[in-house]
Protein backbone atom coordinates (compact mmCIF):
# COMPACT_ATOMS: atom_id res chain seq x y z
CA UNK A 1 0.00 0.00 0.00
CA UNK A 2 1.45 3.15 -0.66
CA UNK A 3 1.78 6.60 1.59
CA UNK A 4 -0.65 8.22 0.25
CA UNK A 5 0.23 11.69 2.09
CA UNK A 6 3.56 12.25 0.38
CA UNK A 7 1.75 12.66 -2.70
CA UNK A 8 -0.70 16.06 -1.43
CA UNK A 9 1.16 18.89 -1.69
CA UNK A 10 0.90 21.70 0.82
CA UNK A 11 0.78 25.19 -0.92
CA UNK A 12 0.94 28.24 1.40
CA UNK A 13 -1.40 31.39 0.84
CA UNK A 14 -3.41 29.71 -1.81
CA UNK A 15 -6.04 30.77 -3.26
CA UNK A 16 -5.54 33.45 -0.59
CA UNK A 17 -3.45 34.50 1.86
CA UNK A 18 -2.87 32.45 5.36
CA UNK A 19 -4.69 29.42 3.91
CA UNK A 20 -2.28 26.49 3.14
CA UNK A 21 -4.09 24.19 0.42
CA UNK A 22 -3.99 20.50 -0.33
CA UNK A 23 -3.02 20.05 -3.72
CA UNK A 24 -4.08 16.72 -5.44
CA UNK A 25 -2.62 16.65 -8.66
CA UNK A 26 0.68 14.91 -7.48
CA UNK A 27 -1.42 12.13 -6.98
CA UNK A 28 -3.44 12.40 -9.63
CA UNK A 29 -0.19 12.44 -12.05
CA UNK A 30 0.89 8.62 -9.96
CA UNK A 31 -1.21 5.64 -11.92
CA UNK A 32 -0.32 3.90 -8.51
CA UNK A 33 -1.40 6.01 -6.23
CA UNK A 34 -4.28 6.65 -8.01
CA UNK A 35 -5.41 3.28 -7.94
CA UNK A 36 -4.53 3.04 -4.37
CA UNK A 37 -7.13 5.89 -3.05
CA UNK A 38 -10.08 4.16 -5.67
CA UNK A 39 -9.35 0.58 -3.94
CA UNK A 40 -9.13 1.81 -0.33
CA UNK A 41 -12.39 3.88 -1.33
CA UNK A 42 -14.27 0.77 -3.10
CA UNK A 43 -12.81 -1.28 0.54
CA UNK A 44 -14.44 0.87 2.87
CA UNK A 45 -17.79 1.10 0.86
CA UNK A 46 -17.93 -2.79 0.95
CA UNK A 47 -20.45 -4.83 -0.42
CA UNK A 48 -23.12 -1.41 -0.59
CA UNK A 49 -25.07 -1.25 -3.71
CA UNK A 50 -24.83 2.09 -5.21
CA UNK A 51 -26.65 3.20 -8.76
CA UNK A 52 -25.49 6.77 -8.83
CA UNK A 53 -22.32 8.38 -7.69
CA UNK A 54 -22.88 12.20 -7.70
CA UNK A 55 -19.48 14.32 -8.14
CA UNK A 56 -19.02 17.91 -6.60
CA UNK A 57 -17.67 20.63 -9.50
CA UNK A 58 -14.80 20.40 -10.08
CA UNK A 59 -12.31 18.29 -8.57
CA UNK A 60 -14.87 16.11 -7.30
CA UNK A 61 -15.32 14.66 -10.82
CA UNK A 62 -11.88 12.75 -10.75
CA UNK A 63 -12.07 10.20 -8.00
CA UNK A 64 -16.30 9.98 -9.10
CA UNK A 65 -16.29 8.90 -12.61
CA UNK A 66 -13.04 6.53 -11.44
CA UNK A 67 -15.55 4.98 -8.47
CA UNK A 68 -19.10 5.02 -11.11
CA UNK A 69 -17.08 2.47 -13.48
CA UNK A 70 -15.42 0.51 -10.37
CA UNK A 71 -19.28 0.44 -8.72
CA UNK A 72 -20.92 -0.19 -12.05
CA UNK A 73 -23.02 3.10 -11.22
CA UNK A 74 -24.11 6.17 -13.26
CA UNK A 75 -21.96 8.99 -12.83
CA UNK A 76 -23.68 12.43 -11.66
CA UNK A 77 -22.14 16.12 -11.73
CA UNK A 78 -22.99 18.63 -9.52
CA UNK A 79 -22.30 21.70 -10.99
CA UNK A 80 -22.14 25.48 -10.39
CA UNK A 81 -24.97 27.68 -11.60
CA UNK A 82 -25.33 27.98 -15.44
CA UNK A 83 -23.18 25.03 -16.41
CA UNK A 84 -25.84 22.24 -16.79
CA UNK A 85 -28.14 23.02 -19.95
CA UNK A 86 -31.14 20.67 -19.09
CA UNK A 87 -33.53 21.43 -16.59
CA UNK A 88 -32.25 21.92 -13.03
CA UNK A 89 -32.93 22.29 -9.05
CA UNK A 90 -30.59 24.20 -7.00
CA UNK A 91 -29.47 24.88 -3.51
CA UNK A 92 -27.90 27.24 -1.82
CA UNK A 93 -24.74 27.56 0.28
CA UNK A 94 -22.86 29.40 2.79
CA UNK A 95 -19.42 31.18 1.42
CA UNK A 96 -17.37 33.32 3.87
CA UNK A 97 -19.12 35.88 2.41
CA UNK A 98 -22.70 35.44 0.99
CA UNK A 99 -23.88 32.43 -0.98
CA UNK A 100 -23.32 30.39 -3.88
CA UNK A 101 -25.45 27.32 -5.59
CA UNK A 102 -25.32 24.07 -6.88
CA UNK A 103 -27.28 22.57 -9.72
CA UNK A 104 -28.21 19.18 -10.26
CA UNK A 105 -30.29 18.07 -13.48
CA UNK A 106 -33.67 16.62 -12.06
CA UNK A 107 -33.33 13.53 -14.19
CA UNK A 108 -29.78 12.89 -12.39
CA UNK A 109 -31.57 10.55 -9.68
CA UNK A 110 -34.59 8.46 -9.67
CA UNK A 111 -36.75 8.16 -6.66
CA UNK A 112 -35.18 4.96 -3.84
CA UNK A 113 -31.45 5.14 -6.03
CA UNK A 114 -28.77 4.19 -3.83
CA UNK A 115 -26.50 7.18 -4.12
CA UNK A 116 -22.60 8.30 -3.24
CA UNK A 117 -21.72 11.64 -2.96
CA UNK A 118 -17.82 12.03 -3.58
CA UNK A 119 -15.76 15.10 -3.29
CA UNK A 120 -11.58 15.90 -3.44
CA UNK A 121 -12.01 17.60 -0.19
CA UNK A 122 -14.08 18.16 2.50
CA UNK A 123 -13.75 21.84 4.55
CA UNK A 124 -16.70 23.09 5.80
CA UNK A 125 -19.17 20.46 4.64
CA UNK A 126 -21.16 23.05 3.07
CA UNK A 127 -21.10 22.06 -0.60
CA UNK A 128 -21.35 18.62 0.44
CA UNK A 129 -24.67 19.24 2.54
CA UNK A 130 -25.96 20.95 -0.32
CA UNK A 131 -25.15 18.38 -3.23
CA UNK A 132 -26.90 16.13 -0.16
CA UNK A 133 -30.10 18.23 -0.10
CA UNK A 134 -30.22 17.81 -3.71
CA UNK A 135 -29.81 14.50 -3.81
CA UNK A 136 -32.79 13.80 -1.24
CA UNK A 137 -34.80 16.24 -2.85
CA UNK A 138 -34.81 13.96 -5.73
CA UNK A 139 -35.74 10.78 -3.77
CA UNK A 140 -32.18 9.80 -3.61
CA UNK A 141 -30.94 7.28 -0.83
CA UNK A 142 -27.32 9.00 0.60
CA UNK A 143 -25.52 5.55 1.06
CA UNK A 144 -21.96 7.06 1.84
CA UNK A 145 -20.46 10.49 1.46
CA UNK A 146 -16.81 9.95 0.67
CA UNK A 147 -13.22 12.68 0.11
CA UNK A 148 -9.90 12.27 -0.58
CA UNK A 149 -8.56 14.91 2.04
CA UNK A 150 -10.50 15.97 5.01
CA UNK A 151 -9.86 19.07 6.99
CA UNK A 152 -10.39 18.20 10.17
CA UNK A 153 -10.29 21.54 11.75
CA UNK A 154 -13.42 23.26 9.77
CA UNK A 155 -15.74 20.34 11.26
CA UNK A 156 -17.35 20.05 7.80
CA UNK A 157 -18.20 16.46 9.10
CA UNK A 158 -20.92 17.76 11.63
CA UNK A 159 -22.75 19.31 8.19
CA UNK A 160 -23.21 15.74 6.94
CA UNK A 161 -23.39 13.53 10.08
CA UNK A 162 -26.61 11.90 9.22
CA UNK A 163 -24.91 9.98 6.27
CA UNK A 164 -21.76 7.58 7.01
CA UNK A 165 -18.57 9.78 6.03
CA UNK A 166 -14.94 8.36 4.91
CA UNK A 167 -12.02 10.98 4.01
CA UNK A 168 -8.49 9.17 3.03
CA UNK A 169 -6.27 11.82 4.22
CA UNK A 170 -7.00 13.78 7.42
CA UNK A 171 -5.26 17.12 8.52
CA UNK B 1 -22.50 -2.38 -28.85
CA UNK B 2 -24.78 0.02 -27.66
CA UNK B 3 -25.79 2.90 -29.99
CA UNK B 4 -24.22 5.77 -27.49
CA UNK B 5 -26.07 8.77 -30.18
CA UNK B 6 -28.86 7.95 -28.34
CA UNK B 7 -27.15 8.95 -25.15
CA UNK B 8 -26.33 12.46 -26.44
CA UNK B 9 -29.58 14.96 -25.66
CA UNK B 10 -29.99 18.06 -27.60
CA UNK B 11 -30.77 21.55 -25.82
CA UNK B 12 -31.48 23.90 -28.08
CA UNK B 13 -30.72 27.56 -27.29
CA UNK B 14 -28.30 26.71 -24.79
CA UNK B 15 -25.76 28.61 -23.67
CA UNK B 16 -26.77 30.95 -25.65
CA UNK B 17 -29.44 31.35 -28.45
CA UNK B 18 -28.81 29.80 -31.97
CA UNK B 19 -26.77 26.78 -30.41
CA UNK B 20 -27.67 23.49 -30.21
CA UNK B 21 -26.11 22.03 -27.59
CA UNK B 22 -24.79 18.31 -26.87
CA UNK B 23 -25.86 17.21 -23.24
CA UNK B 24 -23.44 14.11 -22.81
CA UNK B 25 -24.99 13.94 -19.42
CA UNK B 26 -27.37 11.01 -20.29
CA UNK B 27 -24.38 9.03 -21.30
CA UNK B 28 -22.62 9.49 -18.18
CA UNK B 29 -25.18 8.32 -16.01
CA UNK B 30 -25.89 5.09 -18.09
CA UNK B 31 -22.59 2.57 -16.78
CA UNK B 32 -22.87 0.51 -19.70
CA UNK B 33 -22.72 3.78 -22.33
CA UNK B 34 -19.67 4.94 -20.31
CA UNK B 35 -17.85 1.60 -20.83
CA UNK B 36 -18.49 1.28 -23.93
CA UNK B 37 -17.37 4.86 -24.92
CA UNK B 38 -13.84 3.97 -22.88
CA UNK B 39 -13.56 0.82 -24.75
CA UNK B 40 -14.03 2.56 -28.24
CA UNK B 41 -11.42 5.33 -27.03
CA UNK B 42 -9.11 2.34 -25.85
CA UNK B 43 -9.39 -0.03 -29.03
CA UNK B 44 -8.66 2.76 -31.42
CA UNK B 45 -5.50 4.07 -29.40
CA UNK B 46 -4.38 0.20 -30.07
CA UNK B 47 -1.17 -0.78 -28.38
CA UNK B 48 0.63 3.54 -28.48
CA UNK B 49 2.18 3.75 -24.89
CA UNK B 50 0.55 6.43 -23.38
CA UNK B 51 2.51 8.23 -20.20
CA UNK B 52 -0.13 10.46 -19.12
CA UNK B 53 -3.64 11.54 -20.13
CA UNK B 54 -4.61 15.55 -20.09
CA UNK B 55 -8.32 15.84 -19.69
CA UNK B 56 -9.39 19.51 -20.24
CA UNK B 57 -11.27 21.87 -17.93
CA UNK B 58 -14.15 20.34 -17.04
CA UNK B 59 -15.99 18.25 -19.18
CA UNK B 60 -12.33 16.99 -20.28
CA UNK B 61 -12.23 14.95 -16.87
CA UNK B 62 -15.04 12.99 -16.84
CA UNK B 63 -13.55 10.54 -19.39
CA UNK B 64 -9.26 11.61 -18.81
CA UNK B 65 -9.46 9.88 -15.72
CA UNK B 66 -11.04 6.68 -16.72
CA UNK B 67 -9.03 6.54 -19.51
CA UNK B 68 -5.91 7.11 -17.34
CA UNK B 69 -6.92 4.56 -15.11
CA UNK B 70 -7.39 1.68 -17.97
CA UNK B 71 -3.79 2.95 -19.85
CA UNK B 72 -1.86 2.94 -16.30
CA UNK B 73 -1.24 6.49 -16.91
CA UNK B 74 -1.23 9.56 -14.63
CA UNK B 75 -4.25 12.24 -15.02
CA UNK B 76 -2.95 15.98 -15.58
CA UNK B 77 -5.97 18.38 -15.24
CA UNK B 78 -5.35 21.33 -17.64
CA UNK B 79 -7.86 24.77 -16.14
CA UNK B 80 -8.90 27.79 -16.48
CA UNK B 81 -6.51 31.02 -14.73
CA UNK B 82 -6.50 30.53 -11.21
CA UNK B 83 -7.14 27.28 -10.54
CA UNK B 84 -3.98 25.44 -10.34
CA UNK B 85 -1.83 25.86 -6.96
CA UNK B 86 1.72 25.52 -8.06
CA UNK B 87 3.74 26.94 -10.70
CA UNK B 88 1.84 27.24 -13.77
CA UNK B 89 2.53 27.43 -18.12
CA UNK B 90 0.09 29.27 -19.63
CA UNK B 91 -1.71 29.59 -23.37
CA UNK B 92 -4.09 31.85 -24.75
CA UNK B 93 -7.00 30.58 -27.30
CA UNK B 94 -9.27 32.86 -28.81
CA UNK B 95 -12.86 33.02 -28.35
CA UNK B 96 -16.09 34.54 -30.16
CA UNK B 97 -14.96 37.89 -28.87
CA UNK B 98 -11.43 38.27 -27.50
CA UNK B 99 -9.54 35.67 -25.99
CA UNK B 100 -9.25 32.85 -22.57
CA UNK B 101 -5.94 31.06 -21.36
CA UNK B 102 -5.83 27.70 -20.37
CA UNK B 103 -3.05 26.70 -17.35
CA UNK B 104 -1.40 23.35 -16.85
CA UNK B 105 1.12 22.87 -13.42
CA UNK B 106 5.21 23.03 -15.04
CA UNK B 107 5.72 19.56 -13.45
CA UNK B 108 2.74 18.14 -15.02
CA UNK B 109 4.31 16.71 -17.89
CA UNK B 110 7.96 15.43 -18.43
CA UNK B 111 10.36 15.31 -20.95
CA UNK B 112 9.53 12.78 -24.16
CA UNK B 113 6.24 11.53 -22.04
CA UNK B 114 3.65 10.37 -24.47
CA UNK B 115 0.70 12.25 -23.60
CA UNK B 116 -2.95 11.83 -24.84
CA UNK B 117 -5.32 14.95 -24.83
CA UNK B 118 -8.93 14.50 -23.98
CA UNK B 119 -12.06 16.83 -24.05
CA UNK B 120 -15.64 16.16 -24.80
CA UNK B 121 -16.38 18.30 -27.37
CA UNK B 122 -14.17 19.15 -30.34
CA UNK B 123 -15.43 22.47 -31.80
CA UNK B 124 -13.54 25.24 -33.20
CA UNK B 125 -10.39 22.99 -31.69
CA UNK B 126 -8.97 26.43 -29.98
CA UNK B 127 -8.69 24.56 -26.43
CA UNK B 128 -7.33 21.33 -27.37
CA UNK B 129 -4.90 23.38 -29.58
CA UNK B 130 -3.79 25.31 -26.68
CA UNK B 131 -3.56 22.03 -24.70
CA UNK B 132 -1.20 20.76 -27.02
CA UNK B 133 0.97 23.56 -26.78
CA UNK B 134 1.13 23.64 -23.33
CA UNK B 135 2.41 19.91 -23.15
CA UNK B 136 5.19 20.50 -26.24
CA UNK B 137 6.45 23.33 -24.20
CA UNK B 138 6.88 21.03 -21.03
CA UNK B 139 8.25 18.83 -23.84
CA UNK B 140 5.70 16.46 -23.67
CA UNK B 141 4.99 13.95 -27.07
CA UNK B 142 1.35 13.84 -28.04
CA UNK B 143 0.46 10.76 -29.36
CA UNK B 144 -3.37 10.89 -29.84
CA UNK B 145 -6.44 13.49 -29.23
CA UNK B 146 -9.56 12.15 -28.58
CA UNK B 147 -13.38 13.52 -27.79
CA UNK B 148 -17.01 12.15 -27.12
CA UNK B 149 -18.20 14.57 -29.64
CA UNK B 150 -17.33 16.76 -32.85
CA UNK B 151 -19.00 19.33 -34.34
CA UNK B 152 -17.10 19.13 -37.79
CA UNK B 153 -19.11 22.13 -39.15
CA UNK B 154 -16.52 24.13 -36.78
CA UNK B 155 -13.64 22.56 -38.45
CA UNK B 156 -11.57 22.24 -34.79
CA UNK B 157 -9.95 19.20 -36.59
CA UNK B 158 -7.81 21.60 -39.12
CA UNK B 159 -6.37 23.22 -36.02
CA UNK B 160 -4.83 20.00 -34.70
CA UNK B 161 -4.24 18.12 -37.99
CA UNK B 162 -0.49 17.46 -36.87
CA UNK B 163 -1.83 15.04 -34.58
CA UNK B 164 -3.91 11.71 -34.45
CA UNK B 165 -7.62 13.07 -33.88
CA UNK B 166 -10.54 10.48 -33.34
CA UNK B 167 -14.10 11.33 -32.21
CA UNK B 168 -16.68 8.85 -31.07
CA UNK B 169 -19.75 10.88 -32.22
CA UNK B 170 -19.96 13.70 -35.19
CA UNK B 171 -22.41 15.98 -35.72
Amino acid sequence: MKNLEKYIRDIPDFPKRGVLYKDITPLLQDPVAMRTAVQIFLDNLGDIKVDKVVGIESRGFFFATLLAEKLDAGFVPVRKPGKLPYKTISEAYNLEYGTDMLEMHVDAIKEGENVLIHDDVLATGGTAFAACNLVEHLGGNIVHCNFLVELSFLKGRERIKKYPVESLLKY
